[in-house]
């Protein structure tokens, strides 16, 4: 099979040898159609979880076995035990914090920068006629953003600023806006920033705190930069909740004193369902097609993360088709 | 007056010539006691805040004016505006968030390392006949320790890890396990343990993470080393909350992938209820006095802050009327 393949310490490589997915019981082959380029496949990419294997987590593809064969499926990335306390609920969780899960291109599970992929039939969702292929690709990070409003729960007039206007500041930005927060979008392009939208491109590098009645709620770190976390620590008011997207796997230095003195509250979110993505994406909700920028063939690959890495690039598909 | 003096870059004095305190409108004169001496005192001393003025906010005295003239009283150390937003309640805080406080021998008040201090007449509580003067000089640390209850909920068979067996840990320690959490006492010392409580002395030594069923749903940083937070988010299971309780001022090296990938809470807490705190004195619910371990005359407070700065030294009380 045709796939992109890494390994620790060496440059991505698209390889026309890879073994074929196959699926056990309860699993699923499909073909992938268009995969996103995601800031978690350029930290692998760095050596972040030592990944080797097919890379990528985001797709819309075909299914051709399974229960929903014949249909196009988008894919919940983790797969769990099933069998074990937390996949049964344990702690109000589920499969996605199942401690023995393999995660579609990121731990222990090729991924969709290839032909075909293979996951669980329970993690496959079919994609609404309406939602076009490019949207259906967006459904694993829409669902990310989605889950900063199923963790922090919308209070009356309330000010939530995102920091990052990147793929996934966007996608957040959109998302509370939707849900009714005030939004504002720290980032460096005021061209960038969506209808409804407070754009602030340079409000983390003033370097004075604001006062109590230009602080937000919410802030949300998703600039990729885990420093940043200290300078929105100022811009968050007595009790806020600061959400925390970024992986990179680094250390950095922090100074937490202002989140013990404000009693602030960081809240990690890594993903989130996807029917709820799905159903907004079907409702016309959210635009997420405006993000998308390139579409680079399968053999490109590593072009294609190349181009994901450059400053001021947004969405790039890989079309495992083509 | 007389009292102990700190100034940026200078070690503590006992000055005679001090200022006497007088109240302002709605505010009372407080003769104190005994005071403790607490690790943001030795943060203070070593330049956090760099605050100039008589340090100390934990002390034990008697009203010299005000409605509770005469009465024995303890006092909550934020002295709030009254006027703004915060203080009438928005988003659900109160005056230890308004952002105009002056804070008792932390922030732009003198405090009670001195023979005479003063505080709004709302800050003054009476301290129940049956409590000793030792015991209600932890009543600010200890509603400190209660304030971890008030910000995580009891779960059912909760387990809870508590990082420190010092002061403070030892009486987050108490009040968890007093609450109905099952704990765990991360230390150095092994005959601190209180009872009921399990010792874990090499806990945070190890190297590895534990596997998910060891794993805490709570986690309090307690031991004044901001790094330790690092280690403790391998011990929290997903979804599980981590509680900062150290203000140093100082930044540390963190990697808070493990926040995201876990989606772990982190809870800053500060101060907490005194009503709480003297109600369980008052019932006898939580031992503070086996913590107290020396008081030392008010001429030796520079004394009493290196002895409370000593290795496994507890409590040290200062005596502001010796």
């Amino acid at each position: 099979m045709r796939g992109a393949w890494l390994r620790p310490g060496a440059d991505l490589e698209v390889r026309d040898d890879l073994e074929e997915p196959i699926p056990g019981p309860g699993e699923s082959l499909v073909e992938v159609g268009l995969a996103g380029v995601c800031a978690t496949d350029l930290a692998l990419a760095a050596g972040y979880m030592e990944f080797e294997g097919v890379p990528g987590h985001e797709f819309v593809g075909r299914a051709l076995s399974g229960p929903l064969a014949g249909r196009r499926v988008v894919g919940e990335i983790n797969a769990a035990c099933g069998a074990c306390p937390v996949c049964a609920g344990a702690f109000g969780l589920d499969g996605r914090h199942c401690p023995h899960r393999t995660v579609l291109g990121i731990l222990k599970r090729g991924g969709a920068f290839a032909e075909r992929l293979v996951l669980p039939d329970a993690n496959l969702l079919p994609v609404p006629d309406g939602v076009s292929d490019v949207a259906a690709s967006f459904a694993e990070p829409l669902a990310a953003a989605f889950q900063v409003v199923e963790q922090v729960p919308l209070e009356p007039g309330g000010r939530a600023l995102v920091a990052g206007d990147g793929r996934l500041g966007l996608l957040i930005a959109k998302v509370l806006h939707a849900e009714g927060w005030d939004v504002t979008l720290a980032g460096h392009h005021a061209e960038r920033v969506p209808p409804g939208v407070t754009g602030a491109t340079g409000l983390l590098d003033a370097d004075h705190a604001p006062p109590l009645a230009e602080r937000f709620s919410l802030a949300v770190e998703a600039t990729g930069a885990p420093a940043v976390l200290q300078r929105l620590c100022a811009h968050v008011r007595p009790g806020g909740a600061l959400v925390l997207k970024t992986t990179t796997g680094r250390a950095v230095p922090l100074d937490l004193t202002p989140v013990v003195v404000d009693e602030l509250r960081i809240v990690g979110s890594r993903c989130g369902r996807f029917e709820v993505a799905l159903e907004a994406l079907a409702a016309g909700r959210i635009d997420v097609e405006s993000l998308h920028q390139h579409t680079l063939p399968l053999g490109a690959a590593r072009e294609a993360l190349d181009l994901a890495g450059t400053r001021g690039v947004l969405k790039v598909l890989i079309d495992c088709h083509a």
